[in-house]
């Protein structure tokens, strides 16, 4: 059987990564300080941070703050005190001006540049370098609405697996959140990841995802993964016959985005993969957000965002719970999936997966996480 | 004092294990890498695992299943898929026919040899082997009805401190099991092992027993134990007066076995120990079977079973919870014991034991430990 | 601004310990070994132990048993039998008789002495040296009414910042205990040192203490922390004006005590240090002493107790609740300060404190720390 050159499938089956990457204490500080202390890392949509307000963000290992002074300038910095290192944001949550005040001490800085203004009742003595005690800072970049943050001094380009132009087409600053699913799921993030980088697992797992698209049915993600496939091949749509975006009925839960291309609403879905941390879907009438964040070696959270129109939020009886009830239907089938496959890693005789060629995306995220935590910072 | 060769007594007082023994996950770790993967470890009666059923087993740190075909043939396996490592069995207990499929990518495997049988959707490449891919098996072996598993690939002998035919005399294929209790005791799994290895606490702990087995309120658990005693010393019966067996009152719970030898029934109980996981006491009406398998450095599970003929329980007015319920008086002041034995080995201050010579079990056990930790496999 | 020679202020602003000090279980553990294992510790009011009691105390990682007999001769001992390891006292306190006895194998020592007085049913071997076998000694010392305990075979002298004198004029072996609170605090126990070492927090953590104490309203412990002050500045009342003593209307509980110098009534309180376990505060008409006890390498208990004259606590309507509620509100505060200073100290930006010049005392406590950590025992 002759594989065309270029199908993604593999043209073997190459191992994993070693048991250890997935419970070893040792591997995901390592992870921490590296890939997730050098890559951006989404933080949400931007305009959910109120000017005003400052809120506490957990990135990689570090507890961080992001901070919207009153005249809506962002900044992100460590949430620990130059002084004797304490929390500068207790709650998740509170009220600031134009000074961050630590709660400890009445250390103050400025909340647009983290510049040392005042040490309260302390008087330092000279050598103290007023300069050298500001705020420590976290890069901030804004991507179609997305705040990402960077705790590297010197912050790279954001990683997608396409373009970062790919959903220009849609009006993505402009979008609101309308719905949020929070769940702690028990597995190693790269192992929700690897659950999301194939679809072998689709027929078994998601009966409903496998319904609204059916190629997900024969286990591949696309046309292009099927053995004898050409690129002659015409496209078709990806969703059943009747659906134009992922809901319960299949019906929009609004007006369809006016600037897509046919092609873009016969995909149904465009998705941009941003790792280390999120990925984006984006559909005819709304966008989805789906953060992958480490809460320890063995515990991911999972937290994803439903994001419309503001006019389709407006709309008489819109039901944002009842938007989201599709895909979170299947985030739950696969967060079951992940802790299953994470608990039978635990077994002794688990050395090393054996991909098969259709997991091609998971070799993929393998090399990466590799390159990632050997490159220089 | 002179002390007779054949006494089983210590002629000195020996130190026990090192603290780290007890404490140390380093420890614990190579303990399950090296005694609980090598040697045979009970995991109940084979009766008890039934046809067409695959169930969850815990052996030493390796989650393990078992499964009997339609047909009744019995295998153990890891719960690991060869493919990407998920659990195979998801619940404790499920159904299965002539496959084992994995719920994840299902990845198919005949259940009685373990043979890849289909790789579900994916098609791998050429240079997948497919007869490297089965599962990775776990060796079984009965004896006298009881399942005993083995992760080594080159499994010795059951263990047992007195001869496998001990019990040849009490008909074991047939028996049923009628009653189990189960408990999570805050210990090491050796502190309860030596606890069991000796009965200088018998007065202290046990004042039930010690009723029920006049000897042990002298802190011994044989004759022979006692300074003094001679080879030609009559054997008298071990248990009180009018008592047949270990009940409340003492009277037997169904017909005594008819096979038994006076000396068999004499002694009111034979017990067989069969290190590192279960130890079993015959009587003669009855048979108890207590596994003690280590959930973590610090805890470990105790199984007990009691098993009797069919007849028996199917006589009106059977009540397995009251024969059950003098052992299990034991048996809960044993774990409490334990409990006390392991939080004071906490103490900086605890070194090694200094055993006394009526602790000549508990040297043995250190000694089988230390050998059984060195082996090669 | 020149600096006066007699002030306690830093010349400079040194760095304090570094992050690993707080949060790594290996330097949590080399503390217990030294700082906890050589050193004095507070365990309380001597008379607290009453006649014919054992009870339990826990020093730094060492399971301890006070117990007095009945002649009233105090003692401590390891929570460990020499024999097997276990606990000799199962409960937080026990009655007691001339004898320990150990529940596990009734091996029995003299309460005075720790002598092995009976190996219960065990008939040690010749090789086996009584002499060798007694309880493991922990040494006792009173100090003012209170007793301390020292695991190191060559103990020291009791630490304290002041003389062991200071608290001369206080009828302190009369007291007696009228109220006990305890809390087990989130934080490193050097972060809770560090809090009590400087006043810079005062002002935003204590709005009663500095209503109470108006000099802490300018975060200084007292006027030769304010730059700009002479030896000649002659000493003011340190509480507002007609306040006697720490209660909530700053009147005292009951009788003063009449052995005070004015500069002691005028003081309104005096403090002694006694590293690394408690403090104690003396005050007109009551004592307070604070125990601060590490429970693991991030948690640390409180205990506070109040202690008044007996004629005190027989007066009617005396309300010990209403007594410590002042320094009770106070000390929350602090717990919550340590607790949000040891999280903000887990930010991985937070590699060490930059001490203030008012901060003398936690610099220090640092070097004391250092120290204590490196003698040999």
């Amino acid at each position: 059987m002759d594989r065309h050159p270029q199908s993604p499938r593999l043209e073997s089956c190459p191992e994993g990564l070693p048991r250890a990457a997935y419970m070893d204490p040792a591997w995901h500080e390592r992870e921490m300080a590296t890939v997730f202390a050098r890559q951006w890392v989404m933080a949400g949509r931007a305009a959910d941070f109120p000017a005003g307000r400052i809120r506490r963000v957990t990135l990689g290992a570090a507890p961080v703050i992001v901070v919207r002074d009153a005249d809506g300038k962002l900044a992100a910095w460590h949430n620990s005190c130059p002084h004797r290192g304490s929390e500068l944001c207790r709650a998740e949550e509170e009220e600031v001006g134009r000074l961050i005040r630590c709660p400890y001490h009445a250390f103050s800085f400025a909340a647009a540049d983290g510049r040392l203004v005042s040490t309260g009742h302390a008087v330092p003595s000279a050598d103290f370098d007023r300069q050298a005690h500001g705020l420590k800072p976290v890069s901030t970049r804004e991507w179609n609405g997305f705040l990402f943050l960077n705790l590297s001094s010197e912050p790279g380009h954001i990683h997608a697996d396409v373009g970062l132009g790919t959903l220009d087409n849609w009006p993505m600053d402009t979008l609101v959140t309308c719905h949020r699913w929070e769940a702690d799921v028990a597995c190693n993030w790269k192992v929700f990841w690897e659950n999301y980088s194939e679809c072998l697992h689709c027929p078994g797992i998601h009966p409903e995802l496998c319904d609204m698209v059916p190629v997900y049915s024969r286990g591949i993600m696309g046309p292009s993964e099927a053995l004898g496939w050409t690129p002659e091949e015409p496209a078709r749509p990806n969703l059943r016959s009747g659906a134009r975006t992922w809901t319960v009925d299949g019906a929009p839960c609004g007006p369809e985005f006016p600037g897509l291309t046919d092609a873009q609403r016969q995909a149904g879905y465009s998705f941009v993969t941003l790792w280390p941390s999120a990925y984006v879907v984006a559909h005819v009438d709304h966008v989805r957000s789906v953060r992958i964040l480490p809460v320890g070696t063995e515990t991911t959270r999972l937290v994803a965002e439903w994001h419309v129109p503001a006019d389709t939020m407006a709309q008489p009886g819109f039901d944002a719970a009842r938007l989201a009830s599709f895909a979170r239907t299947v985030l739950e089938q696969d967060g079951q999936a992940a802790e299953m496959n994470h608990r039978g890693m635990r077994s002794p005789a688990f050395t090393a997966a054996r991909l098969m060629p259709e997991e091609y995306e998971i070799y993929r995220f393998h090399q990466w996480v590799k390159a990632a935590m050997e490159d220089a910072a």
